[in-house]
C-alpha cells in the first residue's frame, strides 16, 4: 500500500507495540519491567519486542552472558516516533481522561507545563486538517488517494 | 490503565480504524467506497465502522430509507485525530517511503509544500523527546508511570 501511515501502522500498528516505544521513552529497557508494567504476556512480549527490534525501532544490547540478558533501547528511528505518541497522548487528554492528563509534560527549556502544538514548517502558523490540502508526491501509487481531498 | 496513549489506542489501536479515518479524512463517506478503497471484508469494515460510531469519532447520517443507506462523517474529535494521522504520515514518509512521500502537504494559506512540526505551545520553539520532561498531573494513577522520566 503506497501509503505512509499504513507503512507506520506495520511497525507500531498494534496496541502493545506503542505502549512499549511509550515505556521506553521512560526509561525501560528489561524485558521484566516491560513485562511487569503492561500485564503482557512473556509469549506476546517477547513476539512485539523481536518486531520492533526488526523494524529498528529498538536496539537490543546484552548486557550479560550468562545468563544471556538484554536491554531494549530506543533507536533514533524509534525516538522519532515521539511525535506521534505526543499526539496520541494529547488526544487521550483531550477526550479519555476525565479526572485531568495522568501527566504534564514540562518543556526544560522555558520552564512552562506546555503541549506540542503542530505548526506549518514554512511560515510556523498553527496546522490544522482543513488549513492543509495533498498533492500526490514522488512515491504516489494510488491515484484516487493521491488526488483526493482531505 | 491511567495512561491517554492507551486510552487513544483503545479507540483507534487497530490497523483499519487508522486507515478508515485516514480515507474519511479524504472525504470518503460510504461503506462501498471505504470496502473497495481498503480492500477489507465487509464484516470486519462493519464492525470497525460501529466501533469508530460508538466512540463518537465518526458519525453515521442516513441518506437514503429504502434502501437504508448511511454516509459515515467525522466528528470534532475524529476530526481532532489529524496530528496523530499526520505525525504517522511524516513518521513513515521518513523511514518507509524509499520512492519518496506519496503524498505532498501543501499550506493553503502560504503556499509552500510543508510539514507539520512540533512546537511548544508557551514559547513556540521546536519540542522533542529530549526537550520535555514528565511529572504527574491531576489523573495520574500509577506512580511509577507518573515518576519515571522520559
Amino acid at each position: 500500500m503506497h501509503c505512509s501511515v499504513a507503512q507506520c501502522l506495520e511497525v507500531v500498528g498494534e496496541w502493545w507495540s506503542m505502549l512499549i516505544v511509550r515505556d521506553a521513552f521512560f526509561g525501560v529497557t528489561r524485558f521484566e519491567d516491560f513485562q511487569r508494567r503492561l500485564g503482557i504476556s512473556r509469549n506476546i512480549l517477547t513476539q512485539r519486542l523481536q518486531h520492533l527490534t526488526e523494524a529498528g525501532v529498538l536496539s537490543r544490547i546484552s548486557y550479560s552472558e550468562h545468563p544471556r540478558r538484554f536491554h531494549y533501547r530506543l533507536t533514533d528511528k524509534g525516538r522519532d516516533l515521539w511525535p506521534v505518541l505526543t499526539a496520541m497522548r494529547q488526544w487521550g487528554d483531550r477526550y479519555a481522561a476525565p479526572d485531568g492528563p495522568p501527566l504534564h509534560m514540562v518543556h526544560q527549556a522555558c520552564g512552562e507545563t506546555v503541549d506540542a502544538v503542530m505548526v506549518c514548517s514554512a511560515c510556523g502558523v498553527p496546522l490544522g486538517a482543513r488549513d492543509v490540502r495533498v498533492t500526490p508526491g514522488p512515491g504516489a501509487g494510488d491515484p484516487l488517494v493521491a488526488t483526493a481531498q482531505p
